[in-house]
């Protein structure tokens, strides 16, 4: 399994994935699942996958070479005018991957997967998406403002309490790393390191990047911090009375 | 779907279940989910049921008739002399029923549910056992404290993080109010009205019964209060730092 968050905040957008894949428990790989593409000044496009890895690999490589082979009849993720063809291209792509496996006579659902693409192109605002298996997708809004692929359920609770969309970027990493660490908690198939990366709207230009390690001070003394606090958050509600 | 937690406490156990079932988000009903049986002074049984809703009911109402029908050459659940064997016979009954439909050739899946089956008979100790839809079952011990059964996902975080084997039965209550209110704020298919009951070890009587209303005012300041302590929670906690 994979957790990927895309948070779009009233400063920009906040990213976060994990790197962990398996296939059964004791086939377990480290694989980086965010990809960015910059032309600075003018755009910052960045997708997180979940699901079958080849699938989501292809996308990425495909989407990759397009940018890097100029001629090609194909449109490039640099080249497109909006987010919104962004989505349509990438959401193409992954459609074509998946179909293109189908086409051999395996079980359809093998090979899905799931992409978040965020990011913004000169002066629109930024936009967040979510792209599913077909092809098609959605796009956050004020009542939807982030999106969960992979493991989504366990860190949802927290997400779902405390979002705001004016959080700042500091405080929105924060609860980001809560929502990761109760999936982490729960689930074994989620696991550190996680990718970090934050895009102030309107810079057009990578933001604050980090690779968030297994022994990470701040995310330990989250963790151990969430549990004291959500303890005492427990002990201030008043006890049931039969 | 449905959602139900057993706890394991050291002064007896706790049930709580939710009362929606639904095929497909327009029909939707309402149902109970938990079942008691009694004889005073002897044996306090309690089961909770998620799954196909044709299985768990037949399952119910055949454990149910036997105790009626003493002449009946299968035990009773009322009869067998100890907690192991109620969890070897409710297993041996959902197991029966979801072959009898499969028989039918029915997809074997669409039959499937899990009970949770917890209780005391005469001396020894009280017992929580979850029983799988093939019949064979897990009971809970020190490690693993509680079953869910249902849409377990949402709920879980805070029961790992707060539960603890000493807690009075008004702060379990708690818990599972608030691992209740989590799931119910996610998922349409969990629905209140909940029902609650707690069994004192050593009782051998049934213990305090409420059924937790939409309107329920407990519920509601748990439901509200829990969304500011957690907002305090968060903040208590140090932002990130880039």
């Amino acid at each position: 399994m994979t957790y990927c968050v895309g948070l779009k905040l009233n400063s920009g957008l906040v990213f976060m994935s994990d790197t962990r894949t398996n296939a059964g428990v004791d086939n377990v790989s480290k694989f980086r699942k965010m990809f960015t593409w910059v032309t600075e000044g003018e755009r910052v496009v960045t997708l997180m996958t979940a699901g079958n890895l080849a699938t989501t690999q292809a996308v990425a490589s495909i989407l990759d070479e397009r940018t890097k082979a100029p001629a090609d009849r194909n449109p490039s993720i640099l080249e497109v005018p909006s987010m919104f063809q962004v989505a349509q291209l990438v959401g193409e792509t992954l459609r074509d991957v998946i179909a293109s496996n189908e086409g051999e006579g395996q079980a359809a659902d093998a090979f899905n997967a799931s992409i978040i693409v965020g990011g913004q192109i000169q002066e629109s605002e930024p936009r967040l998406f979510l792209i599913y298996p077909e092809g098609n997708f959605i796009e956050a809004s004020s009542d939807t403002p982030f999106f969960q692929i992979g493991e989504t359920k366990y860190g949802r609770p927290i997400l779902v309490r405390a979002y705001a969309p004016d959080l700042s970027f500091e405080d929105a990493v924060k609860l980001l790393m809560l929502s990761f660490d109760s999936t982490l908690k729960a689930n074994l198939s989620v696991g550190l390191p996680f990718d970090l990366q934050v895009y102030e709207a309107g810079s057009l230009k990578i933001g604050r990047e980090k690779r968030i390690e297994a022994g990470d001070p701040y995310f330990q003394q989250i963790s151990s911090g969430w549990g004291e606090a959500l303890k005492e958050a427990f002990d201030s509600l008043p006890s049931f009375e039969f």
